[in-house]
């Protein structure tokens, strides 16, 4: 019975990780389907958000059913009351990832995002990627460290966000209203997808070491 | 000790709903800074959001105690795993109303808002505190319909922000791309507030009836 337990647990935390790689993907193919105006990958990323949201659905039950027939405490319950918040943090990204994909989809066969900032949210969009990926490898390996340097690392997105902001709002920006306030939203979309990686790095440093997070501190 | 644990578990649930008292202020005193270019109130909804962030620290942390001391099982299990969600909800409730905020004191000692557009944005505010009540007021009186009601009835909010981009896109807007901008970002935060109470009000079935939320479907 505790072996069948602590596989369980282990499980969920294995899909957890899983999850992390699906998102990475969602992200991916959503900043395609943006920049090269790809209706296709646009509709995909759309319709496959409904799987993110039923593994949400799915491992919240699992960890309910941890928590009714186990009685956890300690590590093992930091783990459970963690993988509730974070199935979460992952739902949400896989969330913002459509987002991005249906502003795609709106603006198709246009491109949504003008020559002059793709560079800006090509990196925002590998950014993006590199946290969910540490997200990932941090909950595999229990490395807080990584952890540690996700959860302090999100300045160059806030930045590439600055960037975006003073290119929009300047005299020379030539691409109209539209444009813009499609930009605004883009970058609040991928700013937010980095938040999100953000608390998870959070919440797997109270996983290992028992330190609650501070707060939900979120960038501006 | 039984009694001590159903004292402390109900006085979870009020400390919730006192959260979301605070959290209606917040959002009451950010909309007054933003439509009334009102530098100080806007200082003190950013300032007063650390204490909302204070608040999902410390009832998180006594969630987990619950946990960790009782082992709770059905409707009191519920009740704690959905108490872990809505503080969080608040919380982030509070940091959308500190981004209004914020973007009231950036264009201070202007007006964000054009005149045209005071009246939707009052519309929104006024939909999200009314959301944000009947959410308080659910988990309080544990009333199903409201909460059902809650849960399927952002339609509205939805359509206000239509509205917006219909006004800010169109040919006649005459505020350039900052107003343009910062309206289309201030509609989606009052969106996401709105957002958060109807997911409040898909836990709070979960705790009354043991139905499981089905995903977490947003408007796009």
């Amino acid at each position: 019975m505790r072996e069948t337990y602590h596989e369980e647990l282990d499980q969920v935390v294995n899909d957890l990780v899983t999850m992390t790689a699906s998102v990475r993907v969602a992200v991916a193919d959503a900043t395609r389907a943006l920049l090269d105006a790809d209706l296709r990958v646009a509709e995909r990323v759309i319709a496959d958000d409904s799987r993110l949201d039923a593994m949400h659905t799915e491992l919240e039950e699992r960890c309910f059913t941890l928590l009714a027939r186990q009685a956890p405490v300690a590590g093992e319950l930091r783990t459970i009351v963690a993988a509730l918040r974070m199935v979460f943090e992952l739902a949400r990204m896989g969330d913002l990832a459509a987002h991005v994909a249906k502003i795609a989809r709106l603006r198709y066969p246009e491109h949504a995002v003008p020559d002059t900032l793709v560079a800006s949210f090509s990196r925002m969009a590998r950014l993006a990627d590199e946290m969910i990926a540490s997200a990932g490898r941090t909950l595999h390996e229990r490395n807080v460290d990584e952890a540690t340097a996700l959860a302090e690392n999100d300045e160059e997105m806030d930045e590439l966000r600055r960037d975006q902001f003073r290119v929009l709002l300047s005299d020379e920006w030539a691409h109209g209203v539209e444009k813009a306030v499609d930009a605004a939203l883009l970058g609040r979309y991928y700013e937010r997808i980095a938040d999100h990686a953000v608390a998870m790095g959070r919440r797997i440093i109270y996983v290992i070491t028992g330190e609650a997070p501070q707060g939900e501190q979120w960038p501006a």
